[in-house]
Order: C-alpha cells, then structure tokens, then sequence
C-alpha cells in the first residue's frame, strides 16, 4: 500500500506530435513525442492544470509509484499529492520530459525518421524556448488554454519565467525556484568541465557510442560527481560527511578513504549507467543559452513587462549554484516591471538540492501561493 | 634588463640530502634532492632566512628570472625582491620544491634508487608533515638554526602552519595566507573528483603512464579546468569573461561557444602537458591529510599552544575554496591558545587566487608585517 497522501500507482503515456517543430536552432524535428504523466482531473473549465518543469537529471515522473513494489516515488512526491502544496485534490498536474530527454520523450535515444536509425549525436541542440513551445503544443492537446500554474526548481523554474514571457496569456502563475534568469559566468564554467568530461571521454565517439557498443561512463560519472558537489551546500556536506573516513587509518592510497568520496563514487557510478550522454549535454548546453531578456535587447525589465503571470520566486539560503542573490535580482526586475510577485528566501543547509527537500517554511510558503492559485480565476 | 625592483636572473639549486628519510606513511625515501632557489644575503647570524612554501601547482621558482629572455618571473615575484614585502635587501628568502613535485625534487618523476628506473606511480604518498620535516633538513643544511618567517598561501599556509606547531623553536613568524586548518567536505570533494578525472584517464596506466609513451591529458586537464573555477571568485569571473562570446551568433553544437570556456581549456591544455599527473595525485591527498591538531586527539587549540611563533593570517572575501571564514576561525583558535596573531581580511574579487595578486590592502599587510620581523630579535 502507498501512503495516504500519495496519488499512488501511475502510469506515465506517451504523447505523439506529428507536426514538424522548427527549433531555435533553425533545425527542424519532421514530429516528436512527449512523455508525460498527469495527476489529479482537469475540471470541466480546464482552468485547474499545473505544469510541473523538471530539472537538468529530472523527467516526467513527478509523483507516485509505479508498482506496488516501487520504493522510490517521483521526484517530487513531496511537493505533488492530495493535500500537498500542489494538491492534486484540486489541480490537474502534468509532468513531462523535456524534449531531448532519455525518459521517453524525443530525444538522442529516439529514432531519427530521417534514416531510420538512433538519432545520437544528431539529435538538435534545444533550448528553454523550445522546450516552452512544445508544452504549449502539449497544452493544446489537454484543451488547456491557460495553465493555473507553470512551477519548476532550478532548469524548471527557468522554463516557468521563459512561459510568463513567451505565452503572457497561458499562464497565470509561474513558480520560479532556486532559478536564475541566466547563467553566470562560473554556471557556463561548470557546465563546460563537465562536457569537456563527456566528450573526450574516448568512449564518446563523437557522441555515437551507442553504436560502437559503449558508453561514456567515466565522463558521465566526473560530471555527475562535480554537479553534486554544485548542488550541495558545504554546511550540508559537513553535516553529513564532514572528514568521516571509511577505515580506521589513513591508506595513503589513491582508493576510497573519506565517506565523502565514497558517496561521490556511489552517485556517478549510478548516473554514469542510467542517464544518456547526448542528453546531458543537450541540457547543459540550453542552461547555457537560457536568457529570456535575449529577444528585447538583453534589458530583463522589458522581457518581463510582457508577463501576465503573478509570480512566486524562493531562493535558499546556502544554495551557490543559484544564490538567493540571484533570485532576489530576479524579484527586482519582476518589480520594476510592475508584475506581482511574491518573494522567500529560505534558510535551509540543503544547498541548491533544498527545492527538492521538505524544508518546512518553504513547503509552507509553496502551499499558501498555490492556494491562492486554486482560489484565483484565470 | 629586468625590473629594479626585482631579484633579477636567478638559478635553481639541487640539494641532495643522502640520508634516509621515514615518511608519515611509513615509506622511507633512501635519499631526496630539494630543488631550491636563494634570493638575498644569509647574514652572520643566520637569523635572516625566509622559508617560502609552495601551492598545489607551484614550485622552488618564487621570484625572479631563468634567462635574459624569460618572460615570466617566479610566481610570487611580486611579493619578493628588493625593497619588496618579503625584502630580499633584509631577507635570505627559499624558494623549495616540495618532495613528491615535479620540478626537480624528489618525486614521481625521479630514479628510484631501488630499481634504478622512474618512480612514477611507486613514489609514496607524502604529507604536509613530511614536507616541513624535509624543509627542516633543509634549514640544518644551509645552517639556518630558526626561520625568521615560514610564509605561504593556501597548501604554503598549510605548510607554515605545520612548521609552527612541529618546529616550535625553529620558526620565529608563521605567515598563513588564504588556508585552513583542514580540509572541509567539499574540499576533499573537488579533490576526489579531481584525482578520479586522472585515474580513469585510459592513459593513466595505474600510474605507469610514462612507461607507456602516454600521459593522462585528459584527466589532468579536466582536473586543472575545475581546480581553476574553484580558485576565481564568481565576481571575478563576472568581470572577466560574464557571458561574452566567442562568435556573433549561437553555435547550437558543443564546441568553443562563451570566453570563459576559451580561456578554462586553455589553461587545461597548458596544465596537462607540463604536470606530472602523479604528483597532482600527491598534493591533492597531502591536502585532504592535513590536520595539524591530529597529533593532539584532534583538539586544534592544544596543537597551536605548542607554536612559539606570531602569526600573520589573512583570508579574502571571495575565497571560496578557503574562505575568510576558515581564516577566521584559525584565529580564534590561536587567540584560544594565547598566541600572538595579526589578521586581516581582504576585500578582493579574485577569490583564492588573491593570494598570489597584487590588492593593495594585501601588499601593504605582508609589507608593515615583515618590517616588524626583521626588526625583531628571533
């Protein structure tokens, strides 16, 4: 049995899209598929839906189990649920895998219509902008006008902000969470290594290894350790870690000595084998691009006098990838725009991970914004 | 012709100490060479001698030029040389090479007696102990009873630490500049994904690279390209490079795309081709042994009362790798210990790096420091 306030056993369906989709690029995908998963009903109005956007590792399994033998529910099961803050008693909420994905959606691992064969390292370069086109696509299909609510932690909050500016009048809310309307200088750097890992992994191919029979693990595994210890805080670390060694003296060797490495290891090494190359790199990469001020002269100010949406925007305390430095710049060209925006920063040890966790004044804050969501006609 | 106010053509010196040496680890070195560089006049009493240690990546070059042609002075050479902080007019200052390097001590790169072939992967693990005891056959062999100052930056500070607390009478000034008195979590972490980088290079060859025809590029320029994030403050790299490009218009594929990434593989390239990947391995583990208060049940309080030197500690603002906290928090622990302590903090956006740049509040500090230590009585 599942907890009382889970929506239980899910499935997630595959969603065909058979008209040509012109990308940022130039490039055009002749059709695609989205995978997605839904919870909750979408009322007779269809004014109750929320988009939920994943993150760089994330996909369309938000919420639930799917089977009774699951142990691990989707990503968000804390936040998505009945009686959660995006309370499924009350929203019809959609997850879906980005465009360029390896959950299913259209992506390297897809078969490329023009020759038949794994698109691989030909599939497109994509970006937020694409990836807010083809939801809007998805929106189409649900007969959903306006989403109640657009909500993302990290790359799904930087999809939230590109909706309110790209689709003023589908969206009503946009949650934007431990996000940042673009990448610093040191983001792109990070982003970089770990590329710069994958491709000259000798493995890579040129990003064709599914066809020389291999993967590129040992990159894959650098940046997924690197990306960690971005996405952790380091009073976290020493909380959990600190100089915890794994024997009683020191090896001096080059194997495992501190707990910490011994986590890193565990974590690439799974990442290494479940996750696509192609797309790590396709992620990344639309982080790097991502600017919604692009199309009005770099100035965020007029970018975001085009939004209709109220907007909710948390930062955490001890996050460093995307500081609550950068949401709070965030809020002020949100005000300087005139637009309504609600604004936490919360204290949290978790890092830029803390959009994930159960963080108490931050699940609060969530669930009173989207109560209101749930009270306000679209 | 050279600056006035530099130390001018120098040369290197290889010290050969032909007794056995018994590491931390338990290894013995049958014999070591320290490569050294002097600058300034030992005088009568030898109570003018400046020890100045090395960084992860440094050496024994610190100040000064090798040719007529040498476009580049040592690394510190804008805090030594005549009329200089550290006053080679005053001082007789040691540039050393530390044991396990790879320019010209000891280490991976040299004949092992034993086999009469390269160490290589042989070499043993070395720590920061066994740095300051090989320094202090050093200061035996030039004759050198005290250290009018030991003075370093990051893993230098480290070093000037251990000297104060191992060779109470032998250190006179301790100058611990930008480093802690241990590796937190996340520090170990970088270097575990730094060495992993390494050790999964295919041509890594267990170490044996050099036996192979081949060196482990990849990883250490991987390893390099994260390290030099780490060392720049995001301020700093905001101002450098921010988002500018390396073309007009996006590229949409994975090559050289934004500066920064221009500059990051230029400075791996640089790196993986002139550092032995063995002796990164070495530094990089020295650093996460490194615990002073170990010998003393982890109690860093009771280490530093055994220090008879007075101490100069400074951090920067945007030193994440060793931030000014970490340098705050030694100095609380040496006032603890009734210890004489001169801090500063420095407002700089260089981050780590600051240590070897030119901040005026920086220069000025080590300059009104220093002119105290030559006119004290060791």
């Amino acid at each position: 049995m599942f907890p009382a306030d889970s929506v239980g056993l899910v499935s997630p369906q595959k969603i065909a899209f058979d008209t040509p989709l012109t990308l940022q690029s130039g490039r055009v995908l002749p059709r695609f598929d989205l995978m997605v998963e839904t919870y909750g009903r979408l009322n007779a109005a269809k004014d109750n839906a929320v988009l939920v956007c994943h993150a760089l590792s994330g996909h369309h399994h938000v919420a639930g189990y799917h089977s009774e033998n699951d142990k691990q529910p989707g990503w968000w099961d804390n936040m998505v649920g009945p009686g959660k803050p995006v309370d499924t008693d009350r929203f019809f909420v959609v997850g879906v895998n980005n465009l360029g994905g390896c959950h299913g959606s259209t992506g390297p691992l897809s078969t490329n219509p023009e020759t038949g064969g794994e698109y691989g390292a030909d599939f497109p370069v994509v970006t937020v902008k694409d990836w807010v086109r083809s939801q809007a696509m998805l929106a189409d299909y649900f007969g959903i006008g306006k989403w109640a609510a657009v909500i993302g932690g990290s790359m799904g909050g930087m999809q939230a902000l590109q909706w309110a500016v790209d689709y003023p009048k589908r969206i009503a809310h946009a949650l934007v969470i431990a996000a940042a309307p673009r990448l610093t200088a040191q983001n792109i750097a990070f982003n970089d290594v770990a590329r710069q890992a994958i491709i000259t992994d000798p493995d890579f191919h040129g990003g064709h290894y599914r066809r020389h029979g291999t993967l590129p693990r040992r990159g894959l595994r650098i940046a997924r350790m690197m990306g960690h210890i971005t996405y952790l805080a380091e009073a976290g670390l020493g909380q959990k870690f600190g100089r915890s060694m794994c024997h009683d003296t020191y090896q001096y060797n080059y194997d495992l000595e501190f707990q910490i490495e011994s986590y890193l290891h565990h974590q690439g090494d799974k990442f290494a084998e479940q996750f696509d190359a192609n797309t790590y790199l396709r992620m990344t990469k639309a982080l790097d691009y991502f600017s919604p001020a692009e199309d009005f002269g770099d100035d965020l100010v007029a970018a975001l006098k085009q939004a209709e949406a109220k907007f909710f925007v948390a930062g955490f305390s001890t996050d460093w990838r995307f500081a609550p430095q950068r949401s709070r710049a965030l809020v002020k060209h949100l005000v300087k725009a005139g637009k309504s925006v609600q604004y936490i920063e919360i204290e949290s040890v978790h890092g830029h991970d803390a959009f994930l966790m159960t963080d108490e004044p931050y699940i609060r804050a969530v669930r009173a914004f989207m109560k209101n969501v749930a009270g306000s006609p679209i």
